[in-house]
């Protein structure tokens, strides 16, 4: 593709316009690959047909996030909707078969994380990653991160999901040899002041080939780590 | 390499005690593999140590980074010696011939934001990258950027550098199908608050693919960076 | 008017005392100018007194800002009353004719800053000025703005309003030849703080022809706008 | 323009690159229309540099902000160079004849903060405006304000620049008919944190019709009241 | 008193002990001077046991503070007690003859500062001060304020209660030759942070005779006008 | 315990997977010691599990922090369960004889700092503390402290708990000879900033011998302050 | 004086307009009374003319802060000049013969907060009242503070001056009968933030009867300390 | 000794004024017992003075903290004296013999934290417990400080001292059976906002047996941790 085409593409680009949102492809436009609705603020009629729209452009795959309970009822009749009430995420369409690199590693110092890394693990799979979990494993008790450390070992990225004071992602940093995605939660009181504390451990890492996500940002990390998984399988 | 091995590993992992610091492989031990010396806050003679230790332990390229002119000054006799004014980094052995998935493109904002992006640049290539620079394509002159179409559609990974409004990260982010890595930098005054503005703006991208470093904190994006465009190259 | 005359006529500028507010006339004393109301903390009926007051006074356009549904619905039988649900707004005695020097045009990031720009719509229009709404062109998606060049060239006078990181207002100062009015929106999650993010980035912006209202101002930037719209219109 | 032609405008406006910055038209291209040099971080030559590739195209009064006294110096021996050391602030061509709607009225709360005050005023003169600036009228002392009614009744635009607790742009808000631009600045001390607590009380302001800069930013200030004194009279 | 007379009065200075609070004087010990209950956090049966303490030890006029309007229902049978919804205040033994200098004068910036005023006030009243208030006479008004001048010019003391900019402090501390007691509100949205614009607006006043109290503490500003009302008349 | 036990026993460290937790031992193993468990965000079939993995591990005595009355409600049939609602936790095997070297002082600033103060108290006292408690002696009435002065001298450790301006950790940091825990509370309105003012006096507290912990974390006082009093008792 | 005069004497209230300086009086015009001089930001040449219009209107004392050892070098030869360096003011004409209802007794928390102290002490006495000075009686050691009970009993207005943790306006607000004006200092560091933990201290104040004045703003304290202290005296 | 001779002790407990400083005993006065001089802002002269008055009451080891060298340098005649240039500390008559109950550990995350534990090891010492020293463990390399597993088992209390993302506090506080004392210090840049980003995650550790010093308070935790060590060996 020529600049000339590229500029006009960028014109071009298809978008539907269905009044309060314009449906647009943020990435490859590939037939079938996956597409995401962020559901926070839409009425089910809203994401329904937004659904629509996806499906008839071909979309396989789609995922629907901040997706309130309400919400999920409202649109359980749909074919192929399935709901995880943790995660607050929705899958219409299922998952497609893992075609990346290798696993993602989703890791979490609580048991508070685990919504956030939920939803970081359904954004991962729906995109076409195998994703293995492992829940609090904080580090204020060291022996059951260490306890696993061939999965630390063998992961093709690591995301790291922490509230408090967001040690884990600069211990796993440093026990990695993969580049970790950090992902600060709102889990704490007092001074951790809604997130803020654990973002700054993790801006602050000591441990290089660690990156930040926004608090409570399970998908970004998600969408993230799997596009890291698919450096030289896809383009 | 079994659970148990991994964790004897961990307490025989080799390190040097100088006293004042303990010289270790945070990373992959390799013969040969690049490692890393945080210049602020030693002295030559310290800098000079800790190079001579790696070298005889077998490390052919060695980066310093935060180095002020002065060190750089005091060590411009040592062998393989060369200073990046710039960037505040220098490198000891030259850089290795680049082996990554493809080429990492280094984008500022503006003009300030130079320094951040060579450093990025710097510790890129000395792990093995090939770099692409494009400076002063602030979103205020998307024109600049959409010059560049064919060099954002064709990087492996995108490091965005930019202060005050820190808008780069987002439009890139948008335009661009691989990851990207996004630096805040303290360019800007008043409400800019040494970087804040920048690193807000960034956590808060409404693109996905977009993963934040401290603010001015080139060396790690660099460092990340390269880890992105060695997979499925190296483990 | 003589200095002294303008003295004076500050202190006997007609204002009337209700007890608990001192209803007066902000701005130019037209017979028939619109007025506006702050409706947050007023009772249906201190709202309806207001009204009156100001009908009486030969006011013909009506605006009642922060409005919630609950006031509305009291409200509703009041002769010429209409509320706009999304913007918590009502106009009692409808629009005037169109009489600004060109079009003020409304754009948005995303889909949940629509309320505030409608709020910044119904203020423009019941002051004077025709709008023209662009809504969802955050810049995570150029093409949706750069596919709409022809509004943007052709405007009178910008309203942008974004949350999350605000980029909005960089771009459009960076496109268009007119003021920009940057408003930001506590839209957003974690570090966006409640508009924070966006306030700042707007503050900070690197495109000339930027200034910025109080996050969640929709009333104000509708204001100002038309203000700039009538600029060599009326004094 | 159709929106093809604006598109490939975008990508073909032409802009120079002089290796450490891109020198573009952020404006209007208009044979002789003022540009702009941010001079800070730039050395001499470099503003030398692109002060001459401006006057091959055409530009005929250029204006340097953030530019140190030493800077002056070294650029003193430029032709139609003249510097203003309060401002920071150089312009090279003189000033054009004003040709805006009316005058600029430019007031300050201070002393401290003339020097913003004067950024302001030279850039929007270099703009075509003519200014008119009245200094240390604070809010403490209400009658240096009123004393000047007529300035604030008969101005085009007024530009209020005030650091401490900012309520000047307030009280001119209350007073004027026109735009207010405000601008707070770093004046003050303890609770003024560099310029926050004027801020946000610009921000916060209860009068209608007042936009906010950045902290210290006059040249925005007085760019931006320019484009509104031109409103009707050029586009 | 000599010293040791005062250190063993520390000691044995009169409290009761109730378990969950020690009921003492903070203040001078005469017969019959008004006592202080801080409601918040306080079941009716412990205020009505406290207050049956201060009535034995002979107060004659008890003020409970933050008093919701549920426990102001289940006190209401109390013999003398009054409940201001409003200021969510309530007065025992009503209220004194005023025996001060002069008059409080407690002016607000809006509408929505009247509870703290109003809380202010009954403070005043009763520790025996006699209170004027004026209401809603914010700067972007000037006119409202000035057209009080006499009210200003005539006050003892002037309790200044204002959100959003709380530019009303410093014009009234400007316009006035008597302390001002200057209260930021919590009233605002956006960048007032809960009433921290006015509260460093207030800090930062450019007028002396400014002293400031705790964003919404009506109370503390009522005491503090009141124990300077009385300088000069009690000791 | 050799270096190579201690890491084995790291990662052989008995701890139990329940999937949504790993219950392990963070203290000293031996039979009978106390455990805790964290009880936000645990349902009371989760907490049950927990309980009953401990006690079959032989835990005799274990505290629930963060309890709510309904969780409290719905686990109260459990054998030897006793809930604390002011403290909102709950012991399950009632208190072990005190064995530390003295007694704990627990005293607050006011009334509204007892339930944190409580959760201190109880933490203490299941693991083997005696515990003195003294509330609602803020230091703006210093008579209450100082008629205390014996319970001062005599205790081994002081936890102070105190939210508002937290001076109380201060005065008595200077007036005792041991350990201060001090605990800044949430209590407070206005700028108090949910607990920061009290913490940020607390960290700068000038008296030595004072050391902080997290807004409104009693348990974490309790805990320390009885490790303290253990000291030269057990080991 | 009616309203309609008060309003015109606004107007033509007597200032000198020096160009950079509009020299009015802030306060009661009345011959002889002192006048106050900020001094940063102007030179001795601005300092000396201000000085001369002062004394040729009647002003026998004038009070200059914030001035520098080097303005004060500069101005020394003037006619009844005297530098008090600590506090960083010049005092021209000498002080006045005391005429307040009684002492003004200024504390220190530290031997760092004298400066800000002196500011305040100088201040108050060239308005006219005795000041009693009391340095170092910080609460973490309160047998200092206790030592001097009858110097707290016997003041007539209070000036607490500290950094830190501030908690010294507290416990003399409890112990003293008379108004506090507390002044936070940026003594201190780390978390101390340049004061604003004394800040947050002294407004969150548990004692009543405290109000406070911006960091290190000794004149302000001064200044309203004599005002209080000058109440049924002077009006 | 009763509560009566506490209080009067409290007032006549002896203190020298020597005008600028009131020298006291904040802690136990026992002959000999080392006393503790802040040396920040004296003068030569005045900590000589101090020194001086010290001796003559009896005590033997005496710590300067905050001492610049040029202090060290003036001071160096005096008998005794000892300067420790990293700790910016001295000691006046040496150490005195360990008589704690056993070894205070202090660890640090980095090279550069050496400064801040240097002087929490020299208060310590000074105060009379053995100190043992464990630097550069950062969590980024968890092997170093598993290396040490024997230290931190056999600590009879632990000084953790880190700046950037703190986390080295709650790793420690997992692994160690013993009170930790963790100093936050101002190491970093960016987002580490001078040693915020490590307070933050120290206070929201998720490890039980933390408590928390102000930022690059050295001295503060080494007398907390002596205090802690001498627990049943002196009161």
């Amino acid at each position: 593709m020529t600049v000339d085409e590229a500029l006009l593409h960028l014109k071009y680009k298809p978008f539907e316009d269905l009044g309060y949102a314009k449906v647009d492809t943020h990435r490859r436009i590939r037939q079938g690959a996956p597409e995401v609705i962020y559901g926070a603020g839409k009425t089910p009629e809203q994401i329904e047909g937004i659904v629509s729209s996806m499906r008839q452009n071909g979309t396989k795959h789609i995922l629907i996030t901040r997706l309130s309970p309400e919400g999920a009822e409202a649109l359980s009749g749909m074919e192929g909707f399935e709901y995880f009430e943790d995660a607050k995420a929705a899958v219409v369409g299922g998952f497609p078969e893992p075609d990346g690199m290798g696993d993602i590693l989703v890791v979490t110092g609580g048991t508070s994380d685990i919504p956030v890394a939920k939803e970081a693990a359904i954004t991962a799979r729906v995109h076409g990653s195998n994703v293995v979990t492992l829940y609090d494993v904080g580090v204020s008790g060291l022996h059951r991160l260490l306890s696993n450390m061939e999965l630390i070992m063998s992961a093709s990225v690591i995301v790291a999901v922490a509230g408090m004071e967001g040690a884990l992602a600069s211990v796993v940093g440093g026990l990695a040899d993969c580049p970790v995605v950090a992902v600060p939660t709102s889990v704490g009181y007092g001074a951790s002041f809604g997130g803020v504390s654990a973002l700054l451990s993790m801006l602050n890492s000591c441990a290089s080939g660690v990156a930040v996500m926004n608090i409570d940002n399970g998908f970004g990390a998600g969408y993230y780590a799997n596009m890291i998984n698919h450096m030289g399988v896809r383009k």
